[in-house]
């Protein structure tokens, strides 16, 4: 007997029965045509900030990868296997997509365990450790400012780690180019779990502002 | 001025304005007492197969890991920073998920991309090449299949490379254990873009059926 | 006394008090004016899979040519006497039908036969096995496919031997002649005896999918 | 796009939103358990005779072979593939069925053309022509019949054909064998299209008789 978790049948059910018969043949052109998303976002797995509840998406909008903390790390060409550079090289060089938007959210937990540099590694290969370490200086620099309360920090690192990843993005050859000839643009965005609020990065200062969604 | 992708503010704004309405006190809920999902899902960037639309999955449900053809890498504790091995770590350990899906899909461009030996690397550092090298000898025994369709070695593929990362998965010490005590099941899926369906695995024997969800 | 097992005559009883009334005019037609049957069907004699049955046939709408696996041998005019050439020639030549659709199925036991090469032969004579070889090459091919489960390397062979007997259909030459011409069409079709899926073979392509016939 | 003739469309969608609805639970079963009919039909390609209607069969219930006039060569284990034999054996010895039916029928096209010494062949490879063959001194007897009407020396020759199969299928050891243990028993029967009328063999005096089903 083939078996799911029992709340996925569920949801499922729902899908398939409501919104799925609507966009049938949306889904249908979609496996005909291939997907032409033009959008690529680097999202968190955090189960509270799925892009295509946050963006409303329907199939085929959005080119969507997720890891821990949303981070892009450094382009680095040396025949190892890279997650994120292959997902990053396939949107961009396969699917062509115009934008890619960098999404962090509140109260990461992946951002929370690189301030933590007290606590033991989750497990002997410590992966989290290795991975939150790509932005360690950073996480460094900020724990170091103790004037701001441990919500500031953990504020002001996931948004540092969206900049930190968009400037990774341009360590790429192919993002740097496309970017300088006007065909794909680099977004920072973040989410507030708790009020649903999205903010959306200045290109110019970096800072992040609530855009007019009124 | 911040800016995002005009489509993003759209579909940010019907977020706002209608799903998050209804669903605010859980989300303030979730941002205060943080994330519990029960379920893992290691699914693909496609913009066409979304675990939380598949599953019309709540916000504080999934905790969903996307790269390029849903893969899970070998455990390798060597040192090196690992996007899924840390997701993975993160959500056994700290988050104890109960279960963990790999979900593939049809007409996956990762896949296809393994079956087409003979195309050029997308950009030199060749990153989709060496992540989809993870399940090289399999790509090669099905591109021998030659009295099957390009159509049905695409699904072969897409099938096996699930039961590949469910088999991975096992290779991580903390997986093996836990699902040795019974605190976490391992499952696979496959979704149909075309027809929506979704195929559940077979855990005794590996076969892809269609649960029953009338 | 004559006589039948119990189950056929209770079966006759329900016929010829029930359906044969309702149809005794067109019966009657039928054997006066002879049939003319529009589409032949090669199916296997397997007792889940009556093609009357899956597609609801009324006397005179389908001449059913069934052996084990519903295989086509190839050609061969060598003054042996072949049954499936004599019921293709006849459905061709003497009724000139329109269509021939090659019907498999699931759980196939002569396809079963022909991966088991294990199995000792069920009779000295061996006819099962001397049959089976007819796709002994393309049964080593799937056999080698160990990646994938036994079902699938099932459902891969009977495919794939659909496949194979309508490639042979075209080594007569009345039929490559007919199909020419447009007279003849060929069809390959495949059933799912667990849910009753009829999947039909898409001619460009050779892949099985599910007609709609909502 | 997959495609069929649209009557068997039609069809199929009678039967999987009828019959099928109420026998689904007996497919899956029959799927699961395999089949185990304890009647093997030899019966006629032609479509005014389906054993399936006459006998008003459900799934798992016929194992049915069909060929040209419903024959059985006699057991030939000469390293050819023989289709008759094939099926013949895979009843007996794997599905062990109980009892063996050769069904012949009126108004038969292939006993025709065994009477018809006249006609061209209908193909190059005469593929009826050797077919019938298989009966040709009976044929050439029945035909000096002078006296009898053409349509009796047609009824006469279709049920000399159905005991000659039931004659060759004695000359299988394995039918022989269980036969005299009683575990197998042979019948023959002819079916009226005209009447709808069923008759059955005597096997003391090989006479056709209707038996009382009223």
């Amino acid at each position: 007997m083939p078996h799911l978790p029992e709340h996925l049948l569920t949801g499922y059910r729902n899908f398939i029965t409501g919104r799925y018969v609507a966009e049938a043949d949306h889904y249908r052109s979609l496996a005909r045509e291939g997907q032409a998303p033009e959008t690529m976002i680097v999202a968190c797995c955090d189960s509270r900030a799925a892009p295509e509840v946050i963006f409303n998406a329907g199939p085929g909008e959005l080119f969507v990868l997720r890891n821990v903390a949303n981070l892009v790390p450094p382009y680095a060409p040396d025949g190892e296997y890279h997650s994120t550079s292959a997902a990053l090289e396939f949107a961009v060089q396969s699917l062509k997509v115009k934008n890619i938007v960098v999404m962090g959210h509140g109260r990461c937990g992946g951002i929370r365990a690189a301030l933590d540099t007290n606590s033991a590694p989750l497990s002997p290969g410590d992966f989290i450790g290795k991975w939150m370490s790509l932005i360690a200086p950073a996480a460094e620099a900020v724990s170091a400012s103790t004037m701001m309360t441990t919500g500031e920090r953990q504020t002001a690192l996931e948004r540092i780690s969206i900049r930190y990843s968009i400037a990774n993005l341009r360590t790429f050859p192919c993002v740097k180019i496309l970017e300088g000839k006007g065909k794909l643009t680099l977004h920072g965005a973040w989410f507030d779990i708790s009020t649903g609020e999205l903010w959306a990065m200045n290109n110019e200062t970096g800072d992040f502002e609530r855009p007019d969604v009124s």
